[in-house]
């Protein structure tokens, strides 16, 4: 599998058989004029609203069935298991239902990363999280409505730093997490990946999915698992308990310190030749 | 990816890489002399059989193993996450082997939300409707036949509104499952998506089965998770206790406007510019 | 997405965009001069064998661990669940795998219905057959010699009809799952799929893998799910106990029976016009 | 599907419609110049960073929530079923990302196997696994540094035989599972797949992650699953006790010697005529 590094080197040499599409605008005040710009934030509202209601109706579901003082059956919900597939199948469908539409970002930290690279312009960015912001808190909002009872009950969903762990640990918990996710999204949707022969087919949406999915296998126990700033601030809005709030900021500046990290990576390692980096330090941020 | 946007805006202006279908005839009496018509119910019927079969004998095979006062082991069945695999898998495998013969619907509702889309005649709706109604019914009725002495102790697979939730709850928890579901239809099957250079390829069964397994993990606490009226029909045919046909409407009215929603929202607001979509409301529907 | 059909009726009329390939030779002696064939063979065996091997290792292991008079945490195994994804999982690897080298059969239940449909030869199938049997038993046999004091003590992962099912249950359940399974194969591998402009692309492996898992989730109960008369063979063999051999019949009649109406429906109702149909009745079986 | 093979074997003769790249040189100093040979490394060892960092904190957290003397609830953690996830879901998505920079091998058995097959040089091998087992230890380091309560008392994700297996089934199982997963890289890789009218399409990373998951749901309870010497030295050097580094020596034998059947396997069987395969061992290795 090796060779074709060097195939690609060559080809980089020669003629590229893919191109890079330019930076976006920084500031993008182009884009308000068009409709296709305001549709895109239609979409991620709606795809994170959905995404919010779905997963957060399951973890409340799951709590209430396999509370042990309610229920003698503690295997009767869907498991820890059932919640990670059902983060991870989510966005596995909206990413694929909205990819051509807004980009499917569903996640500020995705969409800080995109910007960070110039994929996307300044306004585009900062709309865009304020839309999946608002989607997340009308998704939350939903499943409280619809489980009054247990929705405050069971913890609402919200984030929150597990008992016994430093503040550090949740932290560094949410920046490696959300250095798997962005790095699999830039993984996803480099171009060089849309050659024509390239060996390693487009299934953008699944592995993204996938990487959601094992990221909550893996730090549920600490953190409830954020990587995503705005489920965590939608679930800490409705809830809007203490505890949640004492430690909202870690799953903002984690997930957001995460992308920035995915971003340097991917653009100054994987696809920069260490002196291409050097030169485009100046030009390209 | 934001980027693409722009692009398929361009494209759309200058020419298209790909075409819309011209909408199906809205009655479509001339489909009636042709075999590959009903070769397609037949398609429908046999799949929504298998469905329903393969599904409920997995409900009634995990509660009759998990029964806690039959079995110590409360984790010998496969639990509600395999059931919700279940009904994922095989939408995602019938979506598979039957979508180049009748386009894979196996739901009133997603027929429902083609037809608002003018992407099948109103004689092929009402068709593939009786179809996959008879055939819900036929495979619920095998269940029944193999498991004579768990089915109806075990609640038939039937859709009932669980206790300590409100009708409009119930109601609302389909109406947003389903369009969960249709959204998702609705995107893999656009034909934007066949474009050759879209970054995004044509996976269109396993989203559509992973839409499925989503749904069910979050809304089987409420209403076991309707979303398919042919599935909740065929349960209550032959499970036929007052229970559950009392709370039947449910599982029509919720899926049918779930599929309108997710229609409009696919056609008016995705697909279409703000003034195309105005200019269209009168030619397209 | 009914329009398709049309098209494709239309395609069919005038030039298709795909070919079938001629019937096989029916006896096949021609092929016996080829290294390609023994290759064939040999991936048959080898992938029959690894199928086994992981699966009734997962089972025994499984059994092992979830004992309740051994282990006080019932759910320390894999479950019930993580059987159906060994079973359904190694499908897809192998069939991925193979898929070149012999079509991938691993099931002399495929490899019938591929005969009656004359995608294969007879001396191919018999062979075939023969080597997945014998790759079972040397998987199985693999699985006893690791776990020599588990193996006999938890069922040697043979077949069995469970107690308060009659043999007409097991029967019918054989003949349907191994319908779904034959009926998947079919269709991921007709060749109408590989046209370029079909919205279903050809993940063929994939679809086939969920068959056999979601088939295990409803029907381990009754039959432990057979579908495979190698693998109901393979442990059979080596487990060697009176009950599985008394039920074995079954899980060779149901699998070749589900396997020769999933051909004769996939040939004669879903590629076929009932005159087409009724004119190759003559020329083609 | 029988048929393919014959034409496959007629297109060899005649031309063929893909080509086997060159082998790979067999020093290879002439990489060192090249910063994609740096890149390749990094991209190795952070990827394998980020799959023991995951997937080892997603075993210590499941046994510290479902050990029964702290918890009443036995099905609180994501289950074993949900640690194969883990270890599958990581391999899919890393894979997929590091493909086409490294060619994703995150694995030293499976560079071992490549190297056999002249895919990769003897200085690209012996670096990948350089970086390789330093990822694995960074990773697991992590781990500790994140759960130090637990991380002593739950195993440290260390590989060890199991309680009642002979060190001769330990080694088999190593040898055997890895096999299945470089029997599934080699034919993933196979620039066969490439060829335009296949009819298996190329997913590598999907079913390379699956041959992970279903290994690991098999051989679980007689090794805990190693198949990657860096997983299994990694874990080592952090947990460092006696009985880990006992066996240690398994989880190097194993995996290289299943990688080297593999790799012979599938050049010498499935790639090869009888007489090519003679004629080619002199000159290919």
């Amino acid at each position: 599998m090796a060779k074709e590094d060097e195939e690609i080197g060559k080809t980089e040499m020669k003629t590229k058989d893919y191109h890079d599409p330019p930076p976006a605008a920084l500031i993008g005040t182009n884009e308000l004029g068009k409709w296709s710009f305001y549709r895109a934030i239609i979409a991620e509202f709606i795809a994170t609203l959905l995404f919010l209601y779905v997963t957060i109706l399951t973890v409340i579901g799951y709590k209430a069935q396999s509370d042990p003082t309610k229920n003698p059956d503690a295997c009767a919900g869907v498991g820890v298991l059932g919640i990670a597939w059902s983060f991870g199948g989510m966005i596995f469908i909206l990413v694929y239902c909205t990819a051509g539409i807004s980009g499917g970002h569903l996640n500020p930290a995705v969409t800080f990363g995109l910007f960070l690279a110039r994929k996307v312009s300044l306004i585009r960015a900062v709309m865009y999280m304020v839309a999946q912001c608002l989607g997340a808190i009308c998704g939350v909002a939903l499943v409280k409505a619809f489980q009054k009872s247990y929705f405050n009950k069971y913890g609402g969903g919200a984030n929150e730093l597990a008992e016994g762990y430093s503040k550090g640990v949740g932290l560094a918990a949410e920046i490696i997490g959300t250095f798997v996710l962005v790095y699999t999204v830039f993984s996803a949707t480099d171009p060089k990946r849309n050659a024509r022969d390239s060996h390693v087919p487009v299934l953008a949406p699944l592995p993204i999915g996938f990487a959601v999915f094992v990221v909550i296998l893996a730090t549920v126990p600490i953190t409830g698992t954020g990587i995503n700033p705005a489920r965590s601030f939608g679930a800490a809005v409705i809830y809007n308990k203490q505890k949640a709030w004492d430690d909202h900021w870690m799953f903002w500046v984690g997930p957001f310190l995460g992308a920035a990290i995915a971003a340097l990576y991917h653009q100054y390692i994987l696809r920069a030749s260490s002196i291409k980096a050097l030169g485009s330090f100046r030009s390209n941020v």
